[in-house]
């Protein structure tokens, strides 16, 4: 099966969506990539923000209400992460597809394994 | 066709390869959902640089080179997402598609057309 | 010895010597209160990238090397945060000794001990 | 006068207050530097979000009661901020003059007038 993008993906479809109701609104006005790069990081703290004080905010953590709240702000910074790649013609699928390779080059398995530092870290060793 | 999700949509096969190239490296141990949150706003931010002293940030005034580092911004985004969405066990695709219809009933197009307050301040219309 | 602000005041100095940097280089033309208030969140993210992957990020687990690299990332910090508030015209000392009089009311030490919880989960008990 | 830290400075007195309203609600135990800049990114994104949508963010855009509400998350960044130096014994006040002395080297005021690029955009000039 190709893993090549697909106008008929869901990422495809969940763009369609919020582009109508984004229309419907008359919003695209104020959606300019700069204003949505701004509510993706302010969606993306909400989520952060279940989490800050927590020990590791696995679903046993959280409990049930708490995880529904965490799933809603996971929407939302999908939601304008979709939304961004509309306005700036961007195809997320390809675009991970080709960052999965990047970071396989930056970040060996043999060199790195079980170890977090950033790759300009290695260096040294 | 359905838009319910499903097992071999993008979003599962996106899953199934950040999976896999964590297990090779043996980091799901640092892969609470905490640490993931956290690094999800982290690559928001990292996005959010690349916008914050320019006008509106479209594809003309980034440009070509800033665009594809934006690309990238925006598939690290979406990798932890993905990632965060497969340790909790969350279906992205039908948080989204959830999340909409709550969007719809908080935000009615008759109500808010060309208006981006909160829908917390509408009430007093 | 009051504790009102003072025109000598650390923050008033820190305030001047950043004013005169940004006049220098005659950045006060992209100074909105919202590109800095993007560049403060942007300037936040990059000191909890330092903590994403530890355990607590105290001084011992950080080392010499990575604490000189997140003084320096808390000093990005303040300089935002002042100039915001320099464009704005708050007065930062004043506003945290207010703010602090009202997380008194809002978290009476009796109820929170001990309990992280936000202010509106307290109202069940 | 000398710009050196002062015991008796404003961000010295600021900083008794917040650990003295931490011990009284035993909350030293969730302060661990990690969870403090966690907590500090999500304080500067809820004040971001009072400008997303707007043009500028100034003082007469924002309104009265907006400003009000942009003075409190103001505070509350400062508050952890603040917090997080205490945690990790660190001068705010010598962390910024020394920063400040970095950004004079990194960004000399005759290269970079009337230009917003990253210090490491410069070299092709």
């Amino acid at each position: 099966m190709s893993q090549s993008s697909n106008a008929d993906g869901e990422l495809a479809r969940l763009r369609d969506i919020v582009r109508q109701f984004v229309d419907e609104r008359d919003w695209d006005q104020f959606h300019t990539p700069k204003n949505l790069s701004s509510a993706l990081s302010v969606e993306a703290a909400e989520l952060l923000e279940h989490f800050q004080w927590l020990q590791k905010g696995d679903a046993a953590e959280l409990g049930e209400a708490k995880l529904q709240e965490v799933r809603h702000e996971m929407a939302d910074v999908l939601v304008y992460l979709i939304r961004l790649a509309d306005k700036l013609d961007v195809d997320l699928h390809a675009a991970v597809l080709e960052k999965m390779v990047l970071n396989r080059a930056k970040y060996p398995a043999d060199l790195v394994r079980g170890d977090m530092r950033k790759y300009n870290e290695y260096k040294s060793r």
